[in-house]
């Protein structure tokens, strides 16, 4: 990673004005069919979890909170029958993605995308009634504004203690929210200066409340940057590359290479989703367990030993050995590989409690797994080994850090995961009716799909 | 400075509580006799800049993008006969107050207190009609914590490239703001998280028109912090020392020795005014050269040689040599020097313009000054030396970052820095009817105050 000194001011002046024009090039009609089709799978992926958190005692707390302030309402909180600001909605729509820690990942931005970037653009899509692909061309142009961005200030800045989700989605959210607004390359760049000004979030937050408000504050930054530029507001149109501008003050690193090479490249296509409803650094031990048991067929009171090899850093993230509570369970290794090794249904929201932590066969199984960290492994690479009675050894690895390239399977997994997440709130009918309408994206406008998934639920 | 790894655990989990309970401690009608007076002189001085700075386009932007909004009247914009809600209030109101960037600034926050706090504390206050003695036990807590959060992060955090005054003054304001809600401790913490995870600002930004607009995104940043923590929005209570928290993230430095120690100093007492239209680096020049002219009586065309000397930091601050535009002008110490050694109006906002920098006479002194840059002096720390035809030789120092200790003669210098800047804008009568007001502020609640500073301007 080059320092800040380091680098050729020339690259340097030009990465925000590079990364607006690629993105405002940017036409959902003309991009890839494999881009297509995982714009539209972020989509579903985001009504999926954000329906199933609308109900969060945050998200009420933010509802009181806009209904106090009042406004002209203009773009709609799902599955709530109520309409806010474009800015409150994006706020409370956000947060409710986030509530979970369900919503997909993109590791170059270090972070969510789809949490920060789908509230604002359906806010100001629906506000303007735009068509689906409208909303599509700007939430990829706002994915890989915000992947580029990330790419600039990494691994610096994560590591520094930001919430990249918030600072890198805000950015994006800017870009897109300019897309629709239809702002040209100068007033974009502007939006990008008053949303890199605005970048906001710690990390320091998880586990609080301010986590998965960081998602909803991001939007929210998005379209306020995107409505002042288009006012006239202004700013910097250099702003993530100056001095003193977005990467150098927000991170020891600077990497016009890394934001700007390979022009050709979607980041979408590194678009990470989450199948368990636990820490992403638990899943690919999870995917292991599932395979084996698969594969093999055993009882759990065959299960002698099991090893689980993991990267060394994933210890401080999800290594809780004997978890009590069901937020504990969600990140703990141990708990979670043997709830997939004994069949337990890891997707279920529910099946993280404290009596799932308490269950004498899953503890059983638990307390037979050794944790091996391994030095310099890819972040989210894992072995499981297993020995079960009778002397059958077992082992497979699993690295849910890279992207699946079965995306006809990915799309089949993400409509199981929505059914399942929407149909307790929506009901059946509800459920596939929302279906429908995501599946028909590309030629639905957005004031209908927000209708339909703006019902208040049951 | 100590690093942050230098830092004892125990000394570090209090600095949020500690602030916290030093300010909600802070009771107007207990504080010291010059604490008191120098609250109410920032009072006095923030209406007279804001009302001066209510006409400037940023302002008529921003109060359209409000208009568009919409909400729940509930807080006045001075000046200007509108009511919007409380963050939107203290956005327009913080904005305007920072646009020509004439008000006061404490060294302690390296940036500008009142620009963000007055605007959050008036905008909660007019909304619950306070007494105007609560305004100012509000206004002094947040004042205090702010000061001692920007020590906690010294020097590094401004040096890094973060605008102060939106980042720290955020802070400020969540306290005060939640002050006046009468929040416990534990709840005023969490709101200084909430803040703490919103804090944002690049001084990449200064010379456009987000520079302004921080200080107005910082006073609604309070404001929001406050609220949502008294709805019970679960943040941290030690956000601004913990590992990846505040000050961790947002700056190399972590002293809370500065922050913590003297716990019977008011930093307030360390508030500096201006008095000049310019950048607070040529007051110390302008006073010199009013000083020696006072005194010693000499035309321009008797200037024979003129030596400045200022800290070598000014250098790239406000030493443009030749300045062409009004707005270069301000930040000229040749040209400013020069203004003011041959009796030119340095207060007038209309002085600073492109026919004053081209002046022949001015020009004409400009160019016989020669600057000399120390190493090592205080900040603002200057020496003006002139030689007159004749062989006369002048000399006088100044230093403007040290605060004056006569309240009186500040108070008589501040009210004619009112009726200057607010006779134009008020006309004379409205301009005596707002002072009366302010002159009598700990007997006029907050609602009266803000009808007679809120009616629209001719």
């Amino acid at each position: 990673m080059n320092s800040a000194t380091a680098v050729a001011p020339k690259v340097c002046q030009d990465v925000t004005r590079a990364l607006v024009e690629r993105a405002l090039a940017i036409d959902y009609t003309r991009l890839p069919e494999d881009v297509r089709t995982l714009a539209r799978q972020c989509l579903l992926d985001w009504f999926a979890v954000t329906l199933a958190g609308i109900g969060d005692p945050l998200v009420e707390l933010l509802l009181d909170a806009a209904r106090e302030e009042g406004g002209t309402a203009a773009a709609t909180v799902v599955g709530r029958g109520v309409q806010l600001t474009r800015a409150q909605a994006a706020l409370v729509n956000g947060t409710a993605s986030h509530v979970l820690d369900y919503d997909d990942v993109n590791l170059n931005i270090n972070g969510h995308p789809s949490a920060v970037l789908v509230p604002a653009v359906l806010a100001m899509a629906e506000a303007t009634d735009a068509p689906g692909s409208e909303l599509l061309s700007a939430f990829v142009a706002g994915y890989e504004a915000a992947c580029r961005a990330g790419r600039l200030a990494a691994p610096g800045h994560y590591l520094r203690g930001y919430h990249a989700t918030s600072t890198v989605g805000g950015l994006g959210a800017a870009v897109a929210c300019a897309r629709l607004l239809r702002l040209d390359a100068e007033r974009t760049a502007m939006a990008l200066g008053i949303a890199a000004t605005e970048a906001a979030g710690l990390k320091a937050m998880f586990g609080t409340q301010c986590k998965p408000f960081h998602a909803g504050m991001a939007a929210e930054h998005g379209i306020r940057a995107a409505l002042l530029a288009q006012r006239g507001m202004q700013s910097r149109t250099d702003a993530l590359e100056c001095r003193q501008g977005f990467a150098q003050v927000l991170s020891p690193d600077l990497d016009p290479q890394a934001a700007l090479g390979d022009p050709e490249a979607y980041f979408i296509r590194d678009n990470l989703f989450k199948y368990h409803a636990a820490c992403y650094g638990t899943h690919s031990a999870i995917e292991c367990a599932r395979t084996l048991r698969a594969e093999h067929r055993f009882a759990p009171d065959e299960i002698e030993s099991v090893t689980v090899r993991v990267e060394r850093g994933a210890d401080a993230v999800c290594n809780i050995a004997s978890p009590r509570t069901g937020l504990e369970a969600k990140f703990s290794l141990r708990l979670t590989t043997a709830m997939a090794l004994c069949g337990r249904d890891t997707a279920d929201l529910a099946v993280y409690s404290e009596s799932t932590a308490a269950d004498p066969v899953l503890v059983g199984v638990r307390d037979r797994i050794r944790m091996e960290l391994i030095e310099g492994w890819p972040l989210m690479q894992t072995e499981v080994a297993l020995g079960l009675r009778g002397g059958r050894r077992l082992v497979t690895a699993c690295d849910t850090g890279i992207p699946s390239a079965d995306y006809a399977r990915q799309g089949t997994r993400l409509q199981e995961k929505f059914v399942r997440l929407t149909r307790p709130v929506l009901g059946a009918e509800r459920s596939a009716r929302l279906l429908e309408r995501l599946n028909a994206i590309e030629c639905t406008r957005v004031r209908e799909l927000m209708r339909v998934a703006g019902e208040a639920v049951q």
